[in-house]
């Protein structure tokens, strides 16, 4: 990463930026941001996590983030916040790569003489984009992208390289859409005959609110009939699978490896744990937190904390406990009866 | 989705589509197809499953598709058939999306003058279809697909765009691949040697029935040294994993984010679930039905439903529960204990 | 794959190879390599697994790679070395399907003035290669990739179709990377704050080492602060999640479709089953080897084999079981005071 040209703050600017109070000198230049053992001078650090106070004392850092029950720890100089995760978010965006952005419409990229592309957006190489698509102000259309018939995107969002977006689906302003996600493929419709499946159409589309993010090589399906819906301020990690008509209720995050089956509904604010899996036509309600590989096979009513599944054990304990788990019923029913007989 | 031009029928078009017999007015114009909650006036709609015979009698569509049992609760005309879910899918298609083809191979789309494209095909923009490969009647290449060498695609069968096949592939006839799915990349064949893992070339291909469905970002693996199969009218959903040698039976439909391992064989009629992991070499009977994230370490013999893993709980009882699960041989030696003291 | 030209080899030429010892005829001739099973005249297999040794009588093979204990059971010229299956390994690349390989830079590839790409490296049709990136020599980039702003590919390494890297990667020598891969997309890094999640730009890179591969669809995601970090002969499966800030030890090889959370560091030579979830900022000792879809929420710090989970059973008995194991708590209370009562 070394390419990327110099950034520089001072102090003073930066609290300025996270409404912060400086102790020490407001005028330390800054020029890159760090954790706190790996941190060089000139660089801003953070102490969020308690565990981690053990690296505060040593750290070369030029100034730590803290909040003000630590101020007296610090080594070096202190930006002092309610927040320290939250500044140190708001803070990173000054020290990002700098990517050189291309300008208008490449060359090699394939534009429907009927799509509406704005003159401020940028469309990447070998992108190809179809007849009826909008195409926002200040969107990013990175290369390789597909962008299907009819297709919106709002202003500001990007997507980066390689991502396919189906005829139909709408994406909303200030979204981030990374490299092989797939939106508005068909959902997995399909009805027994007498000679096999037989497909039904997923007639629906997807709708995507603002200021959401989907992680790499994620997949989200159009509709059977209505859409497929991903409200506002929802932010999905890579590898998720967000099946037809689902919906997801604003805010939520989704870690990766997460799969949502169809019509299920997903409340505000969930946070929904790696490698999750939800069944079908459920509704978890708002502020479900559900820890990682967790699987869901009924609604969930309450706000609250959910888990299933067992932990990590050496392989020879497992094995007999995993036969003991087959013959668990018929345990129950032997405890029972020595109950009774005890009784 | 409001661009699609509107489509139009009598329902006495569509019932001679279904072989339904019509009670009401066989000259209503139907115009779109919608759930008997969404429905509207010049809807067509259907009820297949008895939890939603309570949303019935308020529908505002114009035909309702049911079975002679519940034609009498019907607020509205009724297209009486003996499998309204299939008459449903049936007609599903005739409201479906009608997207613009492109026609023949687009100008930035790169194909090897060896390679053979039928007159019929669509090369969409910027795909690329190696030496050797031969394009069949009616395919639809979608953009930015990738067909590599010698891979042969059967006719009618379309691939969404930014789908890779790589060399040596079959494809058979009318299936549907959708975008960011991969067939033919290296199985996972590695042998340990005294410095690392040594690397097996993968010398067989992938072969695939005709009326296959493959979901989005699914990944087949080609063969060690045979073939990986995927029989005639088998439906995957989307980030399925297929290794290397894997062979799956006939109309076999398999859910998202499954994953079968190496020399595995699923019989014919199969269902599995969202999430279901299969160990490798293994063999399932036809018939079979896993429930969703069931983990198969063993060969299943006999058809039935199958599952595996705990349900969802609350964390706190959940953490009780699992430390009890780590102990589980050692109390069901107590028992037995219990047990002979008592006996 | 019937188009690939025939290799051809005497047996003795493919003795030399593995520093076997030829029993039989050194001037047999080889065209192909199969399984005991599949194998017709003119082919040669192995025996590496006992359990297939039954084949081994009828086996229409030339040759049969096998141990000296075996030799004697070889109905055909025998190929005896120490470890049966690395030797097949090694000459499984004799087998191998030839590719015709592009050459040079495809007239339809856009590579930036500012990129350096070695005189002897491919990039083939429609790839992207932006501003800063260095190619190595002898690289092949696939058709439809992408890559980043100074990104810097190490010599060997071959990128199949449609793989995306972003900006400020580096990959090492002798790599393999299959199509749909995504390396160095923005790692989960999300601060909740008063109106919902808030963005962590992610500055940290990728760096992968020498001689690692990495299955379709996998995901690589840069670091938040620091380097994610793939050290030099891993073997990553499809449809992997490496999440930002992960460190993979030397040697380590991890099946399809397991994830890793944020910031833990898996040790050397770790064998990692398919499906497993490790959840984040934990410590695996190096030689773990996880069975599939173990959950991992705590450090291992001893090498050995680990599992997690319960095997799969018929649906009537399971739904017994796990009502039971609602009530595991509870059920061990009751032993308790049994044996309280029992004295």
């Amino acid at each position: 990463m070394s390419e990327t040209p110099e950034k520089q703050f001072t102090l003073s600017q930066l609290a300025a930026m996270v409404d912060g109070e400086v102790v020490g000198d407001g005028n330390t230049i800054i020029t890159g941001i760090s954790t706190l053992q790996a941190a060089q001078k000139g660089d801003i650090s953070f102490l969020a996590n308690p565990a981690y106070e053990k690296y505060l004392k040593d750290t070369l850092a030029s100034v730590v983030i803290l909040s003000s029950n630590s101020v007296d720890k610090a080594p070096c100089n202190a930006l002092v916040v309610n927040n320290p995760y939250l500044a140190y978010a708001t803070l990173s965006h000054c020290f990002a790569y700098s990517l050189t952005e291309p300008q208008g419409v490449h060359q090699s990229a394939v534009v429907d003489p009927l799509a509406i592309v704005d003159a401020s957006a940028v469309v990447a190489a070998n992108a190809v984009i179809e007849k009826g698509a909008v195409i926002g102000a200040n969107v990013i259309v990175g290369a390789g992208c597909f962008i299907g018939e009819n297709t919106e995107i709002g202003e500001d969002t990007r997507l980066y390289a390689n991502v396919s977006v189906y005829h139909g689906v709408s994406i909303g302003k200030q979204c981030i859409i990374h490299s092989g996600v797939v939106i508005g493929a068909d959902g997995f419709g399909i009805a027994p005959g007498p000679t096999g499946w037989n497909k039904i159409a997923q007639i629906g589309g997807v709708v995507i609110g603002d200021n959401v993010e989907v992680g790499a090589n994620t997949t989200i399906d159009r509709g059977a009939l209505d859409n497929t819906i991903i409200e506002n301020g929802v932010k999905l990690d890579n590898q998720i699978q967000i099946a037809h008509n689902v919906i997801v209720g604003e805010n939520t995050a989704i870690a990766a490896c997460a799969g949502i089956a169809g019509s299920t509904r997903v409340g505000k604010g969930c946070v929904i744990g790696g490698g999750c899996g939800l069944a079908g036509h459920l509704t978890i309600a708002d502020n479900v937190h559900l820890t990682g590989m967790t699987l869901v096979t009924k609604s969930i009513k309450k706000a609250g904390v959910y888990s299933s599944g067992t932990a990590v054990e050496p392989n020879d304990k497992w094995r007999r406990n995993v036969v003991r788990f087959r013959q668990l019923d018929e345990l129950a029913n032997r405890v029972k009866k020595l109950e009774k007989d005890n009784g």
